[in-house]
């Protein structure tokens, strides 16, 4: 399987890479409505036929960007350091103000109504949620055997949704900052 | 003015709350781009002609309709008892998972793409966000002279929101409850 690795493979995977990436952003700047494959083959530099091949349909190519930059963002998490929770707690929230969470935000939204992309966006939200969940739990030494500490982990991560969705209109860092703040002294009490 | 409080404006009166009733259940179920003043109009059994004397743009109809289903959930918040700390936490947060969240998601993420929509939603947003804050520190007692309560009751706010966004693809009433119980056991806490 050496040709696995050749230059051609390595082609088609950057190839890929770039579509993905394109995809993210597109769908955090323009939505779900303004986001089709011919638009994202444009913005990457691929021609219309070479995107179709690697992505099928527009619902292929969404899911899959949303996924492999969820995925990236874990990556990049799990190398933090533990030792300060209140910096992996604002790094947790980081994750949900960028433009992934817009992103991701409207293929959730478009889902709810559309059928054909549903089943996908609910099996892939609840496998990207399962997943932050852990890793928050990793990070912030959280010991789920205690009463409690499951639910408040993830009360912190939808506190956290909620901020990235008051941050879709208004940019309230200030405000967001003071309340990850309060939050986390009382995430502290609770963790032990 | 004892006109206005005649036959021919209590129809039109009811005519307007049916358009706004109607609009808000039009874009929690078809979203933004399945939502427009003809389709408001079928709904609520009113003509065209007489849904534009009212609203003249979609715009106006949408925003409006928003505001509208908004001031009506605050004014039965206000009513509620608030001797029973946790039946208030859960009662606010039913305000972020039922129809009138999701009509408000979906504007909201459509405002964040167009420029027509965008600075009506941001104020009617600042303007319901204010109000839910003020309501939600009146039901709880909260005496926000005390460091750290006004943030204590904010992010309670932005948890209920994401866990309004996580109730859009899946009805994880279960999981929420929980959650639920264990930020009031928190926010107790903080609030004293």
């Amino acid at each position: 399987m050496a040709a696995l690795t050749g230059p051609k493979q390595d082609r088609s995977r950057a190839t890929r890479q770039r579509l993905l990436e394109a995809a993210v952003a597109c769908l955090a700047e323009r939505g779900w409505a303004g986001s089709t494959v011919a638009v994202v083959a444009e913005r990457a530099g691929v021609s219309r036929g070479a995107a179709q091949h690697h992505f099928p349909t527009r619902e292929d190519l969404f899911t899959a960007a949303v996924e492999y930059v969820a995925e990236e963002r874990s990556q990049a998490l799990r190398t933090l350091p533990t030792q300060d929770r209140r910096a992996v707690v604002a790094a947790l929230v980081d994750l949900y103000t960028g433009p992934l969470f817009r992103a991701a935000l409207h293929l959730w939204v478009a889902a709810s109504n559309e059928e054909q992309l549903r089943p996908r966006v609910t099996e892939l939200e609840a496998r990207v949620g399962r997943d932050s969940h852990r890793i928050a739990v990793q990070l912030l030494g959280a010991d789920e055997s205690r009463p409690g500490v499951r639910e408040s982990v993830q009360g912190l991560l939808d506190m956290a949704r909620g901020l990235g969705l008051a941050t879709l209109l208004t940019d309230d860092r200030a405000r967001r900052e003071r309340v990850v703040a309060q939050w986390t002294r009382l995430l502290d009490e609770a963790l032990g």
